[in-house]
């Protein structure tokens, strides 16, 4: 998996400076990349809090120094042990999105917790239905019930933005997020003068270029971006910072098929769908020295089996191509293909390692 | 990932039983488990050779004893120094399907190879197409032309009987493999008296009785089984060995769902077709101290997005179960299951560990 890190760097300056601009916090959510080094390239801008999805990943990023983490998951009161060890070391802001957990995990730890309570503003994943206040209430009368745990705010996942056909839409349902998670706010805000509005989708941090009426924004995915941001119009081809790098095995002329070393444990199952209505598992492009460009043509990954990859083109695009040659293809999803070849390689060839979690 | 060690030893003495009663060889594929511990089950059985899909995983078995392993891949003479260095260590077969690789390898390496011709008889993934005799004679020539290189037969893999509808479509595919294999067996038997046919497929193996006409089977999904193989009819819900223990973070009465943490990086994207033309990432079964039974209900997860999971059930079944639960959840693709998950805890709670690739 090759890093083409002044790609990263563009994609983290540019939501570094809207973000600025827009006069809201930035932490950015850490699970894409996973990496010590990569997350030092967010704090050379200046970012000082992130955020992941797992204790472990809190647990890796805390090595490293940083001091406020947000566990963006569903409190799993099983891992009190961690949770209690993170709390003691760094400002630790957890999730709740059902009554219950919160007063099990009560008894069990010793040091202060910041809860965020999240909210369901359309995902319908995980989040207290947003107009739901009794269920709301429950939950802060168990974070008022002991003194180790703060309320830190009100936090949404948008990630109905990733199914959206347009900018208008990923436009639409965010202003939808911010409006629902507002009426929060004014409801609360006396009560809890501290309380913050966190966002996190990566459509909605992409296309807007400025943020109102939030207080942070979590966005991670933009530091590398992929095939299934560039379909919902996050960003360009050249944005995508990532790119696997796969050896030809065999080439097979008359049925226009080129075979490579690099399936479905290297690249994940998800597709993007390309012209013609087919399902793509990553885009062809031009692999050289200093980093790759983007393809004339439209050869793409047609099916993947465990390891073998077979990518579509045209017999005569083929001809040139030998078993032992390199083809560099652009991820339908960053961050699972990320996850799945476990480090990075630079473009002058030096491994980035990142959290092992397998 | 929980592994189930009786239901694992039943399902490798089912098809040792069936590969000794039909006086063949059988050379298991180990990349489901790629686990130096799971390999000595099958030792114990006598089985004293095996496949893998990688080099790497050829070097990670031969470390554990194994003197005889064929990479069932097709070559990737980039790999020269790791294909000499176990050359000179074991008997290594390799996997050859275009003209040229081999005339690249030869000058690279210094110790004895075994070379299989993969003969493609239907699922258009890799190998020769079975009729085509001259680039078979291409690669034959090239195999003749170095004495390090001898020529150890033609192998194949249906992997077309993994879209079969019925078991006797996996049985007509199987029958037509080993009529075209057995066309080139008499070809090529009296200038190369050693060649055997080799075949790989899973589902052929679990639903054949009796093996004839073929000298070795490779299938390897066969030790945990999982809900593909269950729809395409090679197993039995009871045979599947494997399955993942999530914990419940949220439910959701109305919605009749149940949120695990549990998602993509841990199942794998791939899915079965359930009743009704529903997706299904995975079956919940009911979890014990001893194992895991069958459900007698439909619940199975319906999304995954990167850690979270879904679990589609009746808003009653859902009322007794609380955030901290667990649940056992039967995998759609034990490989790639297994491979995101880097290890196996066995009913009694130790750590079977495996190779770790990434």
């Amino acid at each position: 998996l090759v890093l083409d890190k002044g790609k990263c760097l563009v994609n983290i300056k540019r939501i570094v400076d809207k973000t600025n601009r827009s006069e809201i916090s930035y932490r950015p959510h850490f699970k894409t990349h996973q990496s010590h080094e990569i997350g030092r390239w967010f704090r050379d801008f200046g970012i000082g809090k992130c955020t992941v999805s797992s204790l472990q990943m809190a647990k890796y990023f805390a090595k490293d120094g940083w001091k406020d983490i947000t566990v963006a998951f569903p409190l799993n009161y099983l891992e009190y042990k961690l949770i209690d060890a993170l709390a003691a070391a760094i400002k630790l802001n957890l999730t709740v999105c059902v009554p219950g957990t919160l007063t099990k995990l009560s008894s069990l730890i010793q040091n202060k917790l910041n809860i965020f309570i999240e909210v369901d503003t359309g995902y319908h994943r995980t989040g207290v239905e947003h107009g739901d206040i009794g269920t709301i209430e429950e939950i802060l009368k168990e974070i008022d019930a002991n003194n180790n745990f703060s309320f830190a705010g009100f936090l949404s996942h948008a990630g109905h933005t990733y199914k959206a056909n347009s900018i208008a839409e990923i436009k639409e349902i965010h202003f939808d997020e911010v409006h629902k998670l507002n009426i929060l706010k004014q409801r609360y805000i006396s009560r809890y003068p501290e309380l913050i509005l966190s966002i996190g989708d990566t459509p909605a941090a992409s296309v807007l270029d400025h943020f109102r009426d939030v207080d942070e924004i979590r966005a991670g995915n933009l530091v590398f971006y992929d095939l299934t941001q560039h379909e919902i119009g996050s960003c360009a081809l050249e944005d995508i910072a990532v790119a696997l790098v796969c050896p030809v095995v065999a080439t097979y002329l008359k049925r226009g098929e080129i075979v490579i070393y690099g399936g479905g444990v290297h690249f994940s199952k998800d597709t993007v769908q390309i012209e013609g209505g087919y399902a793509s598992y990553g885009s062809v492009v031009e692999f050289k020295e200093d980093g790759w460009s983007l393809p004339e043509t439209n050869r793409y990954v047609k099916s993947l089996s465990q390891e073998h990859g077979i990518i579509a083109a045209e017999p005569k695009e083929i001809e040139s191509i030998k078993p032992g040659d390199l083809i560099a293809i652009l991820p339908v999803h960053s961050c699972l293909t990320a996850e799945s070849m476990g480090s990075y390689t630079s473009l002058a060839g030096e491994v980035i390692s990142r959290l092992r979690t397998c």
